[in-house]
This record gives structure tokens, C-alpha cells and sequence, in this order.
């Protein structure tokens, strides 16, 4: 078989990390670099990425909407599902590479470690939609809460919503360092503090890795 | 302790059954039947029991959404686990009877049966719902599917989605009455062809059993 009959297996990367971290400006870099590697890439995002996922988000946003927490994880996990099934294994099924800014990695550290669903809740809904399906590569941007905290409230006392707001920030980067010690054949924590050009000389390794891996 | 201290518990019925098969009307002598016998009752229905579950309705019902089976079943579920925590469980907590039309058995039949969901997955989520939640008593509207495709299409022939309609309900049909066999214990199967006069006597009967249990 020639090399040009064999299609390059698709690869699953996602981008994780509370607000504020820098997952859009990486974005950015890890466009710039797949293109530079000749690798065909499709970009998405959680909540959303299709039709039914920004209704789901719409929802969820709307003022007048109660929805329990667990029913937000249901409904969360409704409009993954239908992200993996008109996005995500099309793409990889197709050999491209499919790069998702946020994904479920997210509900562990938002729903689960900032407001409480037990991890196996979670755990049941994700093997229920993903049905083993799980990105090749997550790249967790970490900071420190108290750089972020630091950034929101300048020099200020924080007030009690700041506080609040840390408080849960704090439970969200727990989980997300929890996923990463969990899974961490997939997961690899950045420091986010660190400059720009750091980050991204990082980013280059993990990827260059995941394009020679067979 | 006097009589009025106690707290009589709550009971949970549900009614299941294919269109046609005469819930409404026996709604009515439901609701008559323990008005006579003095139960506070809270009657409600799904889809929908819920402004988040009839959100979710209207949108599965848009003619431009597109969801998946599975997450058209976890839409569902969702909504679900809102009517529980808002209206289910309260009014059960209350030691009020709770009647609903329809509920999971609805998912099982139609989900399941009608569109091919596997029941193992809709037992995952009936679990990650439910919690062990289950109603005291369920009554089965049964209708032969000939009956029901009878009715439907007359004495002509029928055309090519009479046919599919009448396959469709034929396996919700076998899969209410494969729950009734699995959960015996609260599923009452009644036999919907009969005079109505027939069938209340019945429904008289099972309520008047659930009243006197403990």
C-alpha cells in the first residue's frame, strides 16, 4: 500500500483550564503551527460546537430557566453527545484532527469540583455518551488561584463575591489537577503563568509528539 | 401518637400506554376516585411537568432541531430530573399522592421498543435519575395493535405509513408489556379494549388496594 492510499488516523486534542488562563491566544498558536505541519484540523468549542448544543447553552442561559445541577449535567452531556456524533467522529473518522476548546475534563472541574456532582455521577455519564471515547491529547492551562485572584481584584481587598468566586476557583483547579493525576497518559498541566513564547515551546513538543506517534 | 399527627406517606402513580389507549378519560375517574376517598392528590404529566421540561419539549418538537436518539433520551432525562426534584419528590415528601402521565416506563417503551435505545442504557440513566425512585403503582393501558391500527386506518388498506406507524406500535406495545413482566410488582396491566365501566372497576380496585397498604 502506497503511503498516499493510507489515511493518517485522526487525533483528539482538547483544551482545558479556567477562564483566563489563555486557551485563546494558544488557539491561535496551535492553528498557526497544524498548518504549518500540513495536518487538516477542525476547530471546536464545549458548550456548543452545534445547533442543538447552543440551544442546550441558550437554555441554560436564559434568566427565567430552573434547571437543577443535575439536570444541567444531563443536559451538558445531551448536547456532547450530539457534538461527538455530528462533529468530533465524523472528523476523526475521517483522519482529521479535531481540536475542541474544552471539553469533558470541564464537567469534572466546573458541575463536579466547583458545585459538587460526586465524580462518579459524572463518570457515569461519560461512559454512557463517549462510550470509551477519549481525546489523545488534553492541554490543561494551570494557574494558580491566586494569580487569578489577584488579577480580578487589583490590589483591592476582594469583597464577598470576590471571595466566593476564588473559593470556587480554587475547587474547579483542584479537579482539573485531579483529572491530570487520574489521567495523565492524556493530560499534561502547562504552567500558565510562565510567558507566551514558554507556553508555546511547550505546546510545539506535545504536538510534534502526537504527529509522530504512529 | 393521635392519627392527625401521622403523616399518611405518599403514593406514586403513574399511567403508560400508547395514544388512544384511553388515559385521558381515565385520568378523570382517577381524580374523581380519590377526591371521594379524600386523598390530596397532585396530578401531572410528562413531557413537560416542569417549565425547564417544557422548554425542552418545545425544543425537540421545532422542526429545526436536530438531535440524536441518545441525546433526545438524555434531553429527556433531564427533564425528568427536574419534575422529580421540583414536583415528584416534594409532593411524595408531603404525603401527598403524586399521578403521573406518563413516566420512565414511556422511555423504555417509546425510546426503547419504538426507536431502539437499549434498555441497559436507559436503565443507566432511569439509575442516575431516579436514585431508586420508583412509582408504587403504574397502570398499563394495553391495546391490541390491531385495534389500535384499526381504528387508525379504517377499513381501507393501509398505506406505507400506516404500516410503519402500526410496526412502531407494535414493538411499544411488546416493550410495556416486557416492563410489566420485569417489574410486576407495581405494573398493572389492563386490558384498554374493554367497556370503560370494566376498565374503572379495575383501576377501582388497584386504588383501593394502594389506599389500605400501610
Amino acid at each position: 500500500m502506497s503511503s498516499a492510499q493510507q489515511v493518517r488516523p485522526g487525533r483528539f486534542i482538547t483544551l482545558e483550564g479556567i477562564d483566563g488562563a489563555g486557551k485563546s491566544t494558544h488557539l491561535t498558536f496551535i492553528a498557526d503551527w497544524l498548518k504549518r505541519h500540513d495536518v487538516d484540523a477542525v476547530f471546536t468549542r464545549e458548550p456548543g460546537g452545534t445547533p442543538l448544543g447552543e440551544q442546550i447553552r441558550e437554555l441554560l442561559l436564559a434568566p427565567a430557566t430552573v434547571a437543577s445541577l443535575d439536570a444541567e449535567t444531563l443536559l451538558a452531556f445531551a448536547a456532547r453527545q450530539q457534538h461527538i456524533a455530528d462533529v468530533i467522529a465524523p472528523a476523526l473518522a475521517a483522519g482529521r484532527w479535531l481540536v475542541s476548546d474544552r471539553f469533558t475534563d470541564s464537567t469534572y472541574a466546573f458541575q463536579g469540583g466547583g458545585r459538587g456532582v460526586p465524580y462518579e455521577r459524572i463518570r457515569a455519564l461519560e461512559d454512557w455518551v463517549q462510550r470509551g471515547l477519549q481525546p489523545d491529547l488534553t492541554l490543561l492551562f494551570d494557574l494558580p488561584t491566586e494569580v487569578a485572584a489577584g488579577r480580578m481584584a487589583g490590589t483591592r481587598v476582594p469583597d464577598r463575591f470576590e471571595q466566593e468566586a476564588a473559593d470556587f476557583h480554587r475547587r474547579v483547579r483542584a479537579a482539573y489537577l485531579r483529572r491530570a493525576e487520574e489521567a495523565s497518559q492524556r493530560i499534561v498541566v502547562l504552567d500558565a503563568g510562565r510567558s507566551i513564547d514558554d507556553i508555546q515551546a511547550d505546546i510545539a513538543v506535545h504536538l510534534g509528539k502526537l504527529l509522530e506517534r504512529g
